[in-house]
């Protein structure tokens, strides 16, 4: 869920992926990249197939070329000794901050102009979005539980767990908060006539 | 903290910040805008500027001069109804995922090519951040504590005084369990030559 990376972060990200010691297909590139979505945007298929090209090029990545149950065989990449020493100075250099674009917190600050029953659903909808990628995360943790190849991952993976449980928990709290009792109804029991 | 908002979200947020009812010069909207740093970019002085004149030329605010110590007075503007009715039905309308960009994680991700000091640093740097941004949120809460006008932006404030205060506890958890032990560890109990 987020952004995408942009030009570098996705090619640390490729080389990254490449960095746990398996050679890995474009196919099961996009596959690994697809679990960077819960922190950053997973690159479209094709942004990889690029990068792969780029970086190989650039001397960070070999691949060869496997038989496969088509007719073509599949192409395989493993990070080169250049890609690795290319990633351990992209760790050692400063860290951009961690940003945050949340829709929907934007329109709960304009809550007062908003139809109650609307704003409740607004909630409703990220808590079960949050759930969901929850859920989701909850999974991959699980499949990763076993690998300490993939130990960093899976504290990834955990890291994630709090952040959308926390998330979920927030909105359905905030929700049993609403609507926030207007000003204008204490004046008037009322209410004023838009609710 | 976060993305520049888009322009349709950047005029929302100027109408929306111009609906609780008081007239604001284009400095005291800045001010404003920038309490939507915590889940969103503030937006540079000069957008707010020219997002203002297009909203005066669309009708969906007014202005006055009003006397100034300067020379020249100080422009302050004011919402249209038919500004608070677009603001009205941009809230009825479906709301975009949140999004997150979260360049500590991704460093994390590849933790097992990374110097575990270096690792703990960038952990920590980011739970400082965090911290830094509660006690200014917690100033902002402070500050809005008693005035109804403002209470759903209250509420987002509570909203991001969880979520930062999550994150920073995130980070000092997580960077308690660096560095995780590494495989090679295991089987080389001097470890490998690099850390």
């Amino acid at each position: 869920m987020g952004q995408e990376p942009g030009r570098g972060d996705l090619s640390y990200a490729v080389l990254g992926l490449l960095s746990f010691g398996r050679e890995l297909s474009g196919y099961e590139l996009k596959q690994w990249a697809d679990n960077l979505r819960f922190f950053y945007a997973a690159p479209a298929m094709s942004l990889v197939y690029t990068e792969l090209a780029r970086l190989q090029s650039a001397g960070l990545v070999t691949s060869r070329e496997v038989p496969g149950e088509g007719r073509r065989g599949a192409r395989v990449y493993r990070l080169a000794p250049a890609g690795e020493a290319e990633l351990r100075t992209w760790l050692s250099r400063p860290v951009p901050p961690a940003t945050l674009r949340h829709p929907v917190a934007l329109r709960l600050f304009f809550g007062h102009l908003a139809d109650p029953d609307r704003l409740q659903a607004v909630l409703e909808e990220h808590r079960a979005r949050c759930e969901e990628l929850l859920a989701e995360l909850d999974a991959v943790r699980e499949g990763l539980r076993d690998d300490a190849t993939f130990r960093y991952p899976a504290l990834v993976a955990q890291w994630g767990q709090r952040y959308y449980g926390g998330e979920a928990a927030a909105a359905a709290d905030i929700a049993a908060l609403l609507p926030l009792d207007d000003p204008a109804d204490l004046e008037d029991p009322a209410g004023p006539a838009w609710r």
